[in-house]
């Protein structure tokens, strides 16, 4: 595990302490945190993982370990990556390094890419879409909180023709975490208690070509995305509403069979029934994520809908999934946990 | 003040008592709380206003007071402010049932008006839409939380043909004071907190019908909206973003300036300008509201957002803004106080 | 699992269904919820346990499971867990029904007791203070939270005889998950954001006499508590502060001691060492404690903390841990799980 | 205003710009944000107070203001005051430089003080206890959010010979604005959510002299107190709980008439009644503290309760009421606005 000081890196460890295929050999940071344990960075893991933590060597991560999760910022993780790759390591990166396919876009919102040279190999980790890459696959990255949660709503009908490519509006709300554990006065608790605000909207958001590359990939079409992403004061948890008009007329019948097709027998997507709505507090902690839809009469319209942890489903839980996928073991080993609740 | 049991009744109350030009004479309430000080109902106000709860007679209300504040549910407000009316008091009702026009759109919503010879002569109170009609007026309809909000937002929009009045969405969301203070399970804290959730989609929210109506009026045209409202674990805030097609080429100035234009001057209506954006925590407690809009380039959209408090601006402060200005008072009078943060 | 519709109930059974021993083969709860599927009731569960609540019915329960956890209200849980017993199989009760030893004292506080017969042969279900009387225990009464809280972090002082038995301060706070799934306006999400408040002071909760009698055994000595509840504005977690006049000149490296050799080997106790301090959100969803001991020179007085998870090692944790010890399987069966931060 | 860039500081204008005696001429902060608008500061403000940000100049500041309200960091305060009071202004300091009358004791827990020779002339800046001295006087110390929380509670019964001084426990809670507006880990949303935790706990915080010395006037004898303050995961409020020891045989009656005796008459402090506990929402943006108290039978112990908003009465509003007192003016003037709830 490499950096681990994140929220990612503490629930990635925590979901694979509990994984009864893995052993964790070794978590690297920053150097300021090297030396200390990891439970001193996250006394929630006091009982649970005592490691001392290790500033990142590639050589002496891929002699111990056969996969390795890197969660390092961007630019930084691509390096990380190449060099255990190098060293023949699965890895699983959850940075955005690998998650772009195209290096002319990954420029534009991150900046040059150091190793464009294994982009065409990365498998974009979001499994219920792209589990025929995953099995073996050996560089994967694990995708973005918001690409997750609206790409899993949508994903479907795109991919049967039910919605215009054009015409797809995403207004998503996430808790403080998918923020980070960086102190900032915005994050500061007395500023975001009784605090909802959109940031970075219209076009701003870096999560915006991922979500396009998926969705566009699921149409069969060209996708841009308006994408509003918004703070709201609660820790955890992404709801995602995607707005689209339909690209005939269709029934919410219609609607409903293709989110309930595309997700039968998938064990962590749930495509709600009836009168049931997606709720952030009914998958917290766990790695399910909650889609509904509907058609929206009076204009027409439709309203994809979906819930995740951000922190699981949408980073760390996913994964593992993906590892577990790659290395052909059940895609739910360690992820069985069901929602923390209340 | 009829109907004090609520949060809008009190929140009222807290407004009123710092009003300069207002004594509260009467409170009433149901029989279940009457007999009781209104200070037992709501400690906070302890000190501010001593008055013991009476059981609503309009006789004795229209003897005491000039103006009535009527706060009940949907029917019964329409039947208060009928007998309110029949003996000459101006009335400002907080209560949905005068704020449509069309007796048959009411009936669609709510059942059977029971005094649709009222209808015509109550004025739709969001001063910065319907001044002029505001001024004199006898029966004053307080707008509903999301449509205040939706509304500031993108009026100004319509009303210069920017945007396409067949293309609006309305995704907004709530703190959970907008529901009341009846207790019941959904709202009970252990299932709020860290929960966030859409309810009553797809047109199925009563104010859906009041936002057509005002939205409409402001177009010159029919508008449809598909509204999807949301609750957030917060108390108090509405943030609304409103997405729309644009009606020609705009651009994101002309956008701005339609807003900064309908809302110069205004006391309570700021349009943000640069980066700025609406935040539910810089208007808390206070009669403000933010607005801004956006042009997003990759989709060619348009984004207007905005955030009230929906206990005053939603619901008692711009009542009683109404009332300032149906009696030719500054309509600022009492509602001065700056937002609590944090 | 008998009570299946509280939050308890909800816990036990999202911890049963990761528990390597164990199936759970009924849930039973009110006429109200019967017939209904358990992730109905709780969404969380979705994906995780399937069963249909049924009406709880002795015999066809003793039928199926070799261990019940009952959760009922007090006076029907002692019914229901006199039944099972008659039946020949082993109970653990989560109510306030089996844990105080005395008949005189339950009748003070909870009224007539309707099989005191079985108060003699019920254990007090808190592991690291009675763990040999757990081994094949039959009846086991899961522990109050306040309780539990309170004793991990003073009995190791009045055992060692630090403190004096006739001193004891206990300043507890709880999320608001303590106080049950009824919905009441006390609970009400906006009458509790914001809202820090004590309730039932002054000897008149009923976790007092629980406290006592635990803290008398431990002391050797009859101990009366002064007892202040308060309700905060988060879902879980017990904070106890429990204050103590030292029973002879002490120092603080003593009191430290103290606690550190109490549980050392624990695995769910943590005494935690220099300048940590127990905070609930390092325990949230764990089965662990921390508990911690200052002296204060000032005035000379003892100070013991201590955190829990009220719904966890407060309540189901704890209760699982119990069903381990009786059964002489490893006591982290099913409970190794790390607290969920953030 | 000097100082503001903090939430004292904003609470301080909001309430300023309300009081109808004062026009606000200037406000001051740290050479980072002069130059700016103070509604970029705090969006809260925007429309109530339009004034740019000046970096400190006494002489300048001096030349306009009348009266002049410091709430810099300790001893940069303390200079801050000298220079304004060298050039006859009256001074408020919402600081710790002139709480403390003992300049050992100031040594002792802030460092050495620059200007030891107007300890004497400066007045402690609780009305209740101190009204006297603050008539006409120049130089006020507006007390601690913590201190005045618990001395308003204990202060009557010390006075009365009720309690002794030689048992005194604080055990106080505080909303997470108390920590002030620097972002740090500790005060980040995702680690404060569902957060309650102790810190600088036995005799290691800063307000505990200041208790004691108020403590020990109202007893007219020397009083130390063990005091415990703890972080809770909402933004503004202290509730307070003082323990003690009876110093004679006493009844609830009589410590009931203690409270309600000294408070008599008082605008800002409600002596509770019946049943009625003190509860942080009822005070939230307003001046006003809530007392309680209660006789423990079980212990003989007396348990002192109070609730105040940290930011109001606990800070900016008691230097507000303070100035009301030292001019002359009515006590209440810019004060009476009732709790901001829910």
């Amino acid at each position: 595990m490499v950096g681990a000081s994140g929220y990612t890196g503490a629930e990635l460890l925590r979901l694979l302490v509990g994984h009864p295929r893995v052993e964790v050999v070794a978590v690297c940071a920053t150097e300021k945190s090297a030396g200390q344990r990891i439970d001193r960075l996250f006394p929630s893991l006091a009982g649970s993982l005592a490691l001392t933590i290790e500033v990142f060597d590639a050589a002496r991560v891929a002699e111990r370990a056969e996969v390795v999760f890197t969660a390092l910022p961007h630019g930084h993780s691509a390096r990380a990556v190449a060099e255990l790759r190098a060293r023949g390591r699965r890895v699983v990166d959850l940075s955005a390094d690998y998650r772009l396919h195209d290096a002319e876009t990954y420029r534009t919102w991150y900046g040059d890419h150091p190793h464009t040279e294994l982009l065409a190999g990365a498998v974009y980790g979001l499994p219920e879409l792209h589990r025929a890459e995953l099995a073996g696959a050996e560089l994967i990255a694990a995708p973005g909180c918001y690409p997750t949660a609206a790409t899993l709503a949508i994903a479907p009908l795109l991919a049967r023709g039910l919605v215009r490519p054009d015409s797809i509006v995403v207004d998503a709300k996430s808790g403080v975490s998918g923020a980070g554990r960086s102190a900032a006065l915005g994050y500061h608790f007395p500023e975001v208690g009784e605090s909802l605000r959109p940031y970075k909207v219209a076009g701003t958001h870096r999560h915006t070509p991922e979500m396009e590359q998926e969705m566009s990939r699921a149409a069969g079409a060209p996708v841009r995305v308006l994408f509003t992403p918004h703070l709201v004061p609660m820790t955890r948890g992404i709801l995602a509403c995607v707005y689209a008009d339909p690209a005939r007329a269709v029934t919410e019948a219609e609607l409903r069979a293709a989110q309930a097709e595309a997700y039968a027998g998938e064990p962590f997507v749930a495509a709600l029934e009836g009168d049931a709505l997606p709720d952030t507090a009914h998958v917290r902690g766990s790695n399910r994520a909650q889609v509904a839809v509907r058609h929206d009469a009076r204009t027409g319209k439709v309203l994809a809908i979906s819930a995740i942890d951000n922190l699981v489903k949408g980073a760390s839980g996913q994964a593992i999934q993906c590892m577990n996928a790659a290395l052909g073991w059940p895609e739910t080993d360690g992820l069985l946990g069901a929602a923390v609740f209340p």
